[in-house]
């Protein structure tokens, strides 16, 4: 006997899910139907309304509940900066430290040749048409640090430094608790590039 | 910014599931998310439809997402033996091994006085009633090898041997694979009092 084939059907969808394998999904289904009839169908409701309501901010590309996100909406944070950052989700990293005060804006992407996508794709008219009142004087890219990332990131800077905006880049080099030992080239060639003078 | 408000309580929900943390959790409804707008309200579907159609066989009490279940339902499975597990789960696990051919019968639970459970909330009558037409020649205890699951096979074998009915517990011992070395006293008491003749 296999699984009822409804049942089936849950196991193969938890399993499209990341770092879910075959056997964390048949666990995970199993709790449900232990958990009593209620549990499956709790579930299943709370994503059907996040599938409803969850979108993207129309300002900032970041995920929102409603037409502006949350950091969009609220007038404490400094309308001056705007890091700009490749997925909706990475705003949330950023967040979590708590320690950035600016705006938002999410591209949907990254500049990408290789796979065929080019700025037409990504949300940069978007981009151009916040910094068009003037009231914009940084824009932080925080794209990752990767081929894709450096060459969006070199991309948008000769973008926008014509017009007139200061442009910068996320810190590179070790991150906090690194070993020099286990640091490839690539990353210690961008600590020495970055490095600033201590005391100061 | 945190999430929005309906897709954090997909987090959370996510994160009652077992083995899943904080971090995959998120990692799973983002994942979602940037599937585009139908992976979310799929999950939904799948689950809901689970929800209303996978209940448990009337007949042994393994999964079904019909009165009975496709054990039962199969004329081919050996109708003189019955296993008895604990939960309906533990029907998936032998019948993964493909090697049982007789039927199933799924207590949903175990006798356990410390946890107030006693034999009435459990599936006992239902096996009773299977034994009365006399065709069962044999009843596997099959439960696991804990204090409960031991109490209760000694509990069915006191109250099965009476009917004429041959009563066994599967086997217990070392398991494949395993080191001597680092087996528990039980565990070595049990591997020897189920010790078999070689060859024969």
């Amino acid at each position: 006997m296999k699984l009822p084939a409804p049942l089936e059907a849950v196991v193969e969808s938890f399993q499209r899910l990341p770092g879910v394998g075959a056997k964390s999904a048949q666990r995970m289904a199993l709790h449900l139907l232990k958990e009593g009839p209620g549990a499956m169908d709790h579930l299943a409701e709370v994503l059907h309304h996040a599938a409803t309501r969850v979108g993207f901010c129309e300002e900032c590309g970041a995920f929102s509940d409603g037409p502006r996100c949350a950091v969009c909406e609220d007038p404490r944070r400094d309308p001056k900066v705007i890091l700009v950052v490749a997925e909706a989700s990475n705003v949330l990293s950023f967040e979590r430290t708590g320690h950035f005060r600016g705006r938002y804006h999410a591209l949907g992407g990254l500049v990408s040749p290789l796979r065929g996508v080019g700025p037409d794709q990504l949300r940069i008219r978007e981009l151009l048409r916040r910094l068009e009142d003037g009231q914009v004087e940084e824009v932080v890219l925080a794209t990752n640090p990767t081929l894709d990332g450096e060459a969006t990131a070199a991309w948008l800077a000769r973008l926008l430094e014509p017009l007139g905006i200061r442009v910068t880049r996320i810190g590179l080099g070790l991150p906090v608790g690194a070993d020099l030992e286990y640091a490839d080239e690539l990353t210690l060639d961008r600590a020495l590039e970055g490095r600033r003078p201590l005391g100061g």
